[in-house]
């Protein structure tokens, strides 16, 4: 796997502006912001997508999301965000290294833009969502 | 708070085509996928937002994400996905309990669209930083 700037970020050797830290999470702003407050919470621990997050560094994940995103709501005033993780290429991953983006959304339009193309369930919902549950 | 469909979800009033349940949180095929494996978490607790999510439940989350993207991936074949979790109507939430999108990205191009204008990171990044740090 490649080394990547976050992995170097996590070791110090980069600086960053961070905002929040704990035994296996950091996170703080990305310096190319969608909007005032756009900030990276990642695992310290190198994985390349959220499949490969072992379970512990995955908890820790989920819970510093609420708390990071109460403090950047509290610290822009903003009132709206999104929390966006892309996993792959052509799925907007530019970093290889595990990233939650929380993105405040502002009345003048900065922010995450989202195009919502709705598809059909398909023939078989049944039998899609057995497979999965199937393939845990 | 107004009851919303996943509540009734949460307690069987209304089916779902479930893929994984534990204590704390439950997820489920969208009914309106962007692409086939649209997958929902969602916390069988009620909380609007995302900052409105209690510890344990939002470890929950966190742990059950790459769980359940693991086998999005195995039974659908996809190999790129997005993770989204929208806060507030102008951030496109549309049902106000909180849920995590699982969203498959395909060749096709089905899948989320995202559009990314970025802005600058400002004149003061350390105060910005600073003033969200504080605010945790």
């Amino acid at each position: 796997m490649a080394e990547t700037v976050f992995a170097k970020i996590v070791r110090g050797e980069i600086p960053c502006h961070p905002v929040y830290e704990d035994e296996l999470v950091l996170a703080f702003l990305d310096i190319n912001p969608l909007s005032r407050g756009h900030v990276l919470v990642i695992p310290k621990a190198t994985a390349e997508t959220l499949d490969q997050v072992d379970d512990d560094t995955a908890a820790a994940l989920g819970r510093a999301l609420p708390r990071v995103a109460r403090a950047v709501m509290k610290a822009t005033g903003a009132t709206a965000y999104n929390v966006l993780q892309n996993n792959g290429a052509s799925a907007h991953q530019a970093v290889f290294h595990v990233h939650f983006h929380i993105i405040p959304k502002y009345d003048d339009g900065t922010g995450l833009g989202i195009s919502w193309r709705i598809g059909a369930l398909g023939e078989d919902p049944k039998g899609l969502a057995a497979a999965i549950a199937d393939a845990l």
